[in-house]
């Protein structure tokens, strides 16, 4: 992958002037691990893991943490005989990171089919935590029965299937875009079909064709042609296949020399409106269908840009658009790496296969910052006592006060003798300063030792997320305070 | 310190072109930390810590984790609000960082006053793990009395302090070096003074003189003259100022061109050979007390280096030298960083000083390396309890006998639900071969779980230093593992 990831991947060299690089994934050492230390089936399935820093040269970090460059993950890798093996073993994970993003507060996370990008492999799953900071777009139905990224969303478009027309060449002067021509010919955006010329990483020409209302997904163009790039064709470019910029026309381009794909859209749509490849004249009543006599090297493959109320291909009714944190992703890599590193095992038969890879990662600050944006108000984080730093925050309020000291100081060493982490705020400050710091720490538990209350053989208590408050019998509520704890980590 | 340290700071650009760096070292960061958080003397004194991966780029890493170019470190940093409050802590972490060591398995560790180095400071030292594979060295008496490092090592030579004989210039043709003059002229090496002409890093030349057996010793001079960096100086640069190349004089150099620093060796001997800055000339019975007429603006300071035998300067006994892994360092740094980050804070009347700080570490991974250097045998490592990555190791032969899973797995249960960390080999592999890892792992309490042992009612245990084996009562053996445990982990 040194040549084929992009700058996200930071490369130097170091005082010898020997490449160097910061590690942005770890599929290639744990399968240099893999095959180093296995080559039998006999010691298969079996997963290697680490929660270690990876690098990523973003061109924009933002929100905190995230994105940033410099990040802790959890990432998994499993080995495996055959793939049936694989399905199984990426299952149970899926199940686990469910239950893991939910034990640890997670109210809001989707799970949703991706596109393998960068690591590649067969299938992949995203764990999105839905939050507005997020920078993820998924589309889902307002029942959650769909659910997808932008990158492989896709919409049951309602196409105008009506009768085809006669083909009739009209003169449409200075006509080139789509507004143009629909605005001349006097009908909608939806009943023409728009043509965009793209060269792929090895500089051949693409014609992708959409209906005009609708707008390509350079990204599913791309993992269709698997190219690592796409880049707008040049004028000279397109009249080098002998298209007419602006008038170009899947009528006459010769699928020779260029790649044509069509979107649904435009193939099923009856009547539109295209290019005659020739300068200031379009088509009315184009039909692809009809019109095209081999249309054996036109592919015909969903690369529209989906909108929120896009009708959801699988309940009809209009998408909804959220914006989500990915906390996890999962893949079936397959043999990605384990084939070109000749990670290899002997099988049953004495024959050698690469073996069969999964692979598991989950964002360990990214989860973090994805509980707060779903549990805080307006005086800082709520922490879920599943993942708080400290479970209980005891406040001790005139801790000169020899009663006080001793009241704090006890039911801080009877919580921490009880295997239960306390944040000890022994320091002497203000009420209002002590209380606007453990509300800014979010600490769930709250203890608070006054005078006042001890008086009255009391000490005050409070959950930070204002589920509960009162007052325990000072003699009893380390007892109460250790059952409540242990109970809410358990649920 | 960007510009100042070398090239084992890391830099490179990311790809907006923006000068970045890998962390070798924190004390910027850290400072940051504390000047944005605490200002006044009422929050000092505090300490921050991590435990984080700090890069250098070693021109020769070696020796498995001894020295790495990436590696973790726990470093700590201490913030006061007057020296002796620093003094008073460093001692604590002093003695801390010492019980620490011996905790986790390391017999043998010396303490010793060091150069502060690149870090930076007034006062700081090493903790050194004796160790054939070390890469530094020490030198220290027999008892232990005398202990440092050989950038600060000093011995208390015998000099000659005969009366002075009359200065006399002798004709030495041809002889340049200390060999050459001193067989012409029937002396030992002991009898001549050595002349080195350096440049600093200024551009500034230095002249420095030792006795002639001796060697200058370039830590110990860079210090002197806080300069970054000493090179030998050119013919050209050493007649610029005046002097002969290999007949260079002290009697004759002029001190206002040229920085004169003499070892006490060559300071405080009598009648030694020098060169009398004449080409084939010298001079016999030179006395630097005598001889120079105006020692001011002379320096005559330590720059002597150290070999196995010279005499300690405390006890006269012949000095050992031992190769030392350096696996913790701790520094006074005083307002080194502070001072130029204005990290400051408000005294008790309200006046802005910079905070005092201090500066504490421990190599993670060296620590580790270091305890097994010192504890292992022909079969791999052999784990001190305290830092074992399982305290138990449980080998069951012949799994598939009912009665040998059962045991295992009830042996396996009970010691992990008393706290116990157990590796578990339930792996069907032959008697020699699991014995044979678990030698390799190096868990300190091993138990196997055999049928036949089983058939008389007893779990074979065997700890892995070879201190203790025979056999427990199978019904026992979980509660007197769980008792050993413990009181090897107090202990």
């Amino acid at each position: 992958r040194y040549g084929a990831v992009g700058p996200e991947l930071l490369r130097f060299k170091d005082r010898n002037e020997k490449d160097m690089l910061l590690g942005m994934t770890h599929e290639e050492a744990v399968v240099h691990l893999a095959r180093t230390e296995a080559d039998s089936y006999k010691q298969l399935p079996f997963m290697l893991y680490q929660i270690q820093t990876k690098y990523r040269d973003e061109a924009r970090p933002r929100a905190g943490l995230i994105r940033v460059r410099e990040f802790t993950m959890k990432d998994a890798y499993s080995f495996h005989e055959s793939e049936d093996c694989l399905k199984t073993y990426y299952q149970r994970v899926h199940d686990a990171y469910s239950r893991f993003f939910k034990r640890v507060g997670l109210k809001d996370v989707v799970v949703i089919e991706s596109d393998p990008g960068m690591i590649g492999g067969n299938a992949s799953h995203e764990f999105m935590a839905i939050a507005d900071c997020g920078e993820d777009t998924i589309f889902m139905s307002p029942d959650g029965k769909y659910l997808a990224n932008k990158e492989i969303a896709t919409a049951n478009f309602k196409l105008d299937t009506a009768p085809a027309n006669a083909l009739e060449k009209v003169h449409t002067p200075g006509s080139k875009t789509i507004e143009e021509v629909s605005k001349l010919l006097g009908v909608k955006t939806e009943q023409t079909g728009k043509a965009v010329f793209y060269v792929d990483a090895d500089e051949k020409l693409v014609f992708a064709v959409i209906r005009g209302d609708l707008e390509i997904n350079e990204t599913k163009l791309r993992n269709f042609l698997k190219t690592k790039e796409l880049k707008f064709a040049t004028d000279a470019q397109i009249r080098a296949v002998g298209a007419e910029p602006g008038y170009a026309s899947p009528l006459n381009v010769d699928a020779s020399k260029v790649r044509i794909v069509f979107d649904p859209t435009a193939a099923k749509s009856s009547n539109l409106v295209v290019g005659a490849n020739e300068k200031d004249y379009h088509y009315k009543g184009f039909n692809f269908a009809r019109d095209l006599k081999d249309t054996s090297k036109i592919s015909v493959v969903d690369i529209a840009t989906i909108r929120e109320g896009d009708p959801c291909p699988v309940t009809g009714k209009p998408l909804l658009m959220k914006r989500g944190i990915e906390v996890g992703n999962i893949f079936q890599l397959g043999v990605k790496y384990s084939k070109p590193m000749e990670c290899n095992f002997l099988d049953r038969n004495g024959k050698r296969h690469p073996m069969i890879m999964g692979c598991y990662g989950i964002g360990v600050g990214r989860t973090m910052a994805s509980v707060i944006e779903q549990s805080n108000d307006q005086y800082g984080p709520i922490w879920p006592v599943s993942i708080a730093p400290w479970q209980v925050h005891i406040t001790a309020l005139n801790r000169n006060v020899d009663a006080v000291q001793k009241a704090a100081d006890d039911l801080y060493a009877t919580l921490t003798q009880a295997g239960i982490e306390v944040l000890y705020d022994d320091r002497n400050e203000k009420a209002g300063v002590a209380f606007n710091d453990a509300d800014l720490l979010g600490i769930p538990f709250r203890v608070t030792v006054s005078q006042k209350s001890l008086e009255k053989g009391e000490i005050e208590f409070k959950m930070r997320d204002g589920s509960e408050k009162g007052f325990f019998p000072a003699g009893e509520a380390a007892t109460i305070l250790i059952e409540k704890v242990r109970k809410a980590l358990k649920g």
